[in-house]
């Protein structure tokens, strides 16, 4: 039992600080204001994290995991890969909505973190992503969907530039632009279709 | 003279400011690191500049420019639509290295950023680059080289979204991706091609 409550405090910790490094940013967020939102004393606080840094990576790490699960779930059931990316396209608006602050804290690391652990994170995050993705463009080549010289590495980060780009500005310029996600993975796959 | 002088001063700042920022962030750059490095009096800053907002709005703004400034050049003695783009697409390695520092100040605002100013500038930067590239897409379209059902803002979007994931990766995570972008025109234009 006091192994699970552990977990939870962690669990919850890591709940608090997201929302606080996503409203005001990873600088002028304390590990004070995060033990106070969270309703304990700071050393509690760092029985579970050696401080704001290795909070901030728990954060990455979390996200990451949820975003794999995120797509076993989304694209359980279908068999066609170009089915399977259409279907993570549709899902990613609400997606995002629903980690609105774990993405808000990922493109937040990535545009202004120097942190050398941080970007070691990133650069796995980003690596389990781009596997992902080439995994399904190889999987459309082989089954004759997509064109046979198509670079499945380059594609997949064109969707995964495409990706960070469209949630950056949908989330911190709402309005701004009126973009059809189901239209445009239509139009880039037309590019990619032999 | 005088009035030379002060713009003088005023593109220093900007310049000194932009550095800054880049490399520690906006919450951790003062004013005095600012006007210290310039090697003015804070009282100096000020009669420049507002403070570090007014700053960091001058820097976004003149980074807008540059862009602009950029794509014209580059596109100058161009006529067909689609090979502008594969020379902007060509050129932006290159340009992003040049501007390094104020594409990591412009990505970091529209990460993290919650300054109600800040977020206004960065909304008409994006509508300025939205317009220039509907504009070629729309000229690609009448000319025959895109489809004409091709929807001109969509595919603005997917080279702006595209372009900014392709910068925060490239500045911040160098190395992670082996990302051809001459390829990678190439294989977006052929979902655009009729």
């Amino acid at each position: 039992m006091a192994r699970l409550k552990a977990e939870q405090r962690r669990e919850q910790l890591i709940r608090v600080a997201t929302k606080l490094f996503a409203r005001y940013g990873y600088g002028r967020t304390t590990t004070a204001a995060i033990a106070r939102d969270a309703g304990v004393t700071e050393p509690i606080l760092y029985r579970h994290f050696k401080g704001k840094q290795d909070l901030y990576i728990a954060i990455l790490r979390r996200m990451s995991g949820q975003l794999t699960e995120h797509w076993i779930r989304t694209t359980q059931g279908i068999t066609d890969p170009q089915e399977k990316m259409k279907a993570l396209a549709r899902a990613f608006p609400t997606h995002l909505g629903k980690l609105e602050d774990a993405y808000r804290v990922l493109h937040g690391a990535l545009a202004v973190s120097r942190d050398k652990q941080v970007l070691a994170v990133l650069r796995e995050h980003y690596e389990v992503v781009i596997q992902f993705f080439q995994q399904l463009i190889t999987d459309g080549k082989e089954s004759g969907i997509f064109k046979k010289d198509l670079n499945a590495s380059l594609a997949a980060w064109q969707i995964v530039y495409m990706g960070i780009g469209y949630a950056m500005v949908m989330l911190n310029l709402p309005n701004a632009s009126h973009y059809a996600i189901d239209v445009g993975v239509e139009t880039l796959f037309g590019g990619y279709r032999s």
